[in-house]
């Protein structure tokens, strides 16, 4: 089955209007991109999960802030569209950002609807050094969500934050549409992949490691019977390499997300860090 | 046919999924009850316009503010009832607080997710003296879409503010939906009909009957030529009953939503004055 590379909206709401008739259910992931094993892992999870796979392919300018890493962040659409074509996907969905935001459209919440996630949630980790983010990431999917119309949506556990805000927003809003969540990928040694891992100079790789080590120290202590959120938390920056810029390591009840000083099923225990210039993140759930 | 009314999410979602089987077109017409002649021109409208019509009866507390009148907005669900039944409507949707928004859920934006129009539209006319008001509406309306699933949703012109800013989300967020928006209705007198009217006095309901006054003449004087913002303005103020409290009395571009100091066609001219202590509001569009 040949693969469609849709740029405009009208185009992908055609097709799914025709599956739709047809009684296919439709699987979504939405991505920025810069394709990688995380990214295929989740597209291969919506193959077993759907009928038909849309991935849509976005930097959305509405999530970085003024000094992020919007103009830099790779984009690889010739490498994306052979990965895609690869595992099956039955569509691209590529729009331009003016097809997404309309022309001539300032991207401020002064002329632009935004779906606002709950404010506790947000300034917490992620939310705290990028205002604004989970505003841009919640408006965008419901966006691509209203576009595409899945019965499922793929995101990877790897952003935590990122995908407690979606799976609220869904319950919130009243969306028809289940988030399916999938487990991080990891490189050989442990490393979280991500698309920011390319901006790492081979030092800094190395040093990156340590993030990785750090929480599994956590989860061995954990298993050992250590739930003093303190403990841990002093082993685990005692791991981390001393050239990285620690930004949290904080532990959250993930049914609530809520910040707790006891470690315990289902404690999310997330990471983020500066090696060099790169921001990476990283988590485990206990 | 018989009518349903429904209480429960899932019963609504049933039905609905019955009809789209079916290939039906849904009218949605969300209300808070207390319906008027007003509505009933929303729900003939609806019924002209699809083949199953669902009206919603919620007095939405997310967009009272802490001193407004929630507690004591008119609720007559046997009369809705009637008057839903005698229109021939499919569903009433009349849902409890818990079931919109869950069991001892804090309503606020610390807590659920919010839909939040720009603020460059929301901060005039209505929403300048009524804050958070039009994200709670914007946020309910957009929950009931996700229930209701309509092809076609009806709301009055009488909210002029309101119908522009569900008309800017259904756009920003790319939902398959159509807003209607329908025409003022008003008693023989000229008088703009409210839920709130039952509110008025005798003595204020004649009072009252200036607003519409104030607009029928700047209208007049359009027509004559006089495009002049400040001449109309200072016009209908000399109009209006001395006793009422002019809230605001604007000239916006109905395109556009931003102020305009030269009226010409499509020129939203819109009016907030409480008699007594009941806030009415009017308009008219050039």
């Amino acid at each position: 089955m040949d693969m469609l590379l849709a740029n405009k909206i009208e185009n992908v709401k055609e097709n799914i209007k025709n599956w739709k008739k047809e009684g296919l259910t439709i699987g979504l992931v939405p991505t920025m991109g810069a394709l990688h094993k995380g990214h295929m892992s989740l597209i291969k999870k919506a193959k077993e999960t759907a009928d038909k796979v849309v991935v849509s392919i976005f930097v959305n300018p509405i999530q970085f802030g003024p000094n992020e890493d919007f103009e830099k962040y790779p984009r690889t659409l010739e490498s994306d569209v052979n990965i895609c074509q690869s595992l099956g996907v039955d569509i691209i969905f590529a729009p331009a950002p003016n097809e997404m935001y309309g022309e001539n459209t300032l991207l401020s919440n002064n002329n632009l609807t935004y779906v606002c996630p709950p404010y506790n949630v947000v300034d917490m980790l992620c939310g705290k050094s990028r205002p604004g983010h989970f505003d841009g990431v919640a408006t965008v999917v419901l966006k691509l969500f209203n576009i595409v119309q899945p019965d499922f949506a793929f995101f990877g556990q790897k952003d935590a934050q990122q995908l407690f805000i979606l799976k609220k927003m869904v319950k919130d809003l009243n969306i028809n549409i289940k988030i399916i969540g999938c487990p991080i990928v990891r490189e050989k040694d442990g490393l979280a992949i991500s698309s920011r891992n390319i901006y790492l100079s081979e030092a800094e790789r190395k040093k990156a490691l340590s993030i990785s080590q750090a929480l599994n120290k956590i989860e061995q202590l954990y298993k050992q019977g250590i739930s003093s959120v303190d403990i841990l938390f002093d082993t685990a920056v005692s791991i981390l390499d001393k050239d990285i810029d620690l930004e949290y390591l904080e532990f959250i009840n993930y049914d609530t997300f809520i910040r707790t000083q006891k470690a315990e099923k289902n404690t999310l225990v997330a990471i983020a860090a500066r090696v060099g210039n790169t921001r990476l993140i990283d988590n485990i759930i206990l």
